[in-house]
């Protein structure tokens, strides 16, 4: 029997200004640092220990994982991160409030792009700043493979491997994994492990800051699921993150 | 030509009470939190890009870590901790301030620990909490080469196979190294590097949060080396640093 954890990072910036904001390097904010740490303090008061930890490179999930690590008491796991586990990427749509893009791409096809499991925004330029080809901490990815705008699917396609590859031979050799991550690359594992549909995962709304903690069999498939924390704080937040429109 | 910056971490609550830490996990003060993000700032205003951090497995140098890559812009970097990078072990000398230490030990005593390059402070005994064996961060290292008190000595002992089998390789192979750590697992670094003699080293103070840049010609002899920041602002840290009378 296996236990691996999964964390969402808390508010960021962009969440609070509702923008798009995918790929883009944003701080948490107050509250987002708050959830962090509550992240941390709830798995503590659980007796959770690890014995390695893996997050994305953009700063809300990394720092969501350091400030939990170290109130945990466990900041001198390893960490392990990489690209495959960001957010999203949400292409032209990235920066965008909801008002702009409803303004810019008309209410139905933003609908459409909500709603789609398959479709993705429009792709950005070459020359765009959202592009991470010109970012140096992608430096060592061939850029014919680095996102210019991915749906939910293909953001799925892209986080995979990194399960495949790497989590699950370390979960399977022993070690006790926490993943700190964003909205739609902790989906990707959500619909992987739970064997979700394209429709299910799309009402599937994952809580900032709260601790998801799965039991897996010596298959990996889930024998228990749970958040930690009170019941129907957890609720609220889904309920807000429902609310939110998707726009992360 | 090789790069490769060193920071000592800010200021801790036991340097603040002047206690002797070694490996004891104590946080940065506040002054030790704001000395990480200007060692950072003044990274980032130097135009420092880097491909690879190591530190330590203590807080204090892992936070005075993430606290500066923050500030840089550089988060996403990889990130090894590793205990061979630890303080120096102080023995049953762990946790008393400079008056227990003389009250317990005589003044005359004390000198001589403080003056010598070879001669450890008492050891801690094995049901001491201060053995590292208890410890579940060193759970994977055999206990019988746990350190129980170490002198500078064999600090460097501990510390230089890090050196030789990951860093050099790591620097060796074109990756950019930053290195977070400790006064004397620091000290073990810059005496190898500079060829310092045993006297040498034990005048040597490096001042907490400040930047230490080497360059290093093809066989890793030093080209240069500076302090970044105000001369006069590190002058000053490095005379407080040895007034503490060498209680880190």
């Amino acid at each position: 029997m296996y236990k691996l954890v999964l964390i969402r990072h808390g508010e960021s910036q962009w969440n609070l200004e509702n923008r798009f904001t995918g790929w883009h390097d944003v701080d948490l904010t107050e509250t987002g640092v708050a959830q962090a740490v509550n992240a941390g303090k709830l798995l503590k008061d659980g007796g959770f220990e690890f014995d390695i930890a893996y997050t994305s490179v953009l700063l809300r999930a990394i720092k969501t994982l350091n400030l939990a690590l170290e109130e945990m008491g466990q900041h001198y796991l390893a960490v392990e991160r990489h690209w495959r586990l960001n957010e999203r990427h949400y292409g032209a749509l990235t920066g965008l409030d909801k008002a702009e893009t409803a303004a810019r791409h008309g209410e139905d096809q933003v609908k459409i792009w909500r709603r789609s499991f398959d479709v993705p925004p429009p792709a950005v330029e070459l020359d765009s700043e959202h592009f991470p080809g010109h970012d140096r901490r992608y430096s060592h990815v061939d850029p014919a493979i680095l996102p210019r705008a991915e749906s939910l699917k293909l953001t799925i396609e892209r986080v995979l491997p990194y399960w495949h590859d790497v989590i699950r031979p370390s979960i399977q050799s022993g070690k006790r994994v926490i993943i700190a991550a964003h909205g739609n690359s902790l989906r990707a594992l959500v619909k992987y492990l739970d064997n979700m549909s394209d429709e299910a995962v799309l009402e599937l709304n994952i809580p900032t800051g709260v601790p998801l903690v799965y039991e897996l069999d010596a298959e990996f498939n889930p024998v228990s699921k749970q958040y930690l924390g009170d019941p129907e704080a957890i609720k609220a937040m889904m309920d807000a993150v429902a609310k939110q429109g998707k726009a992360k």
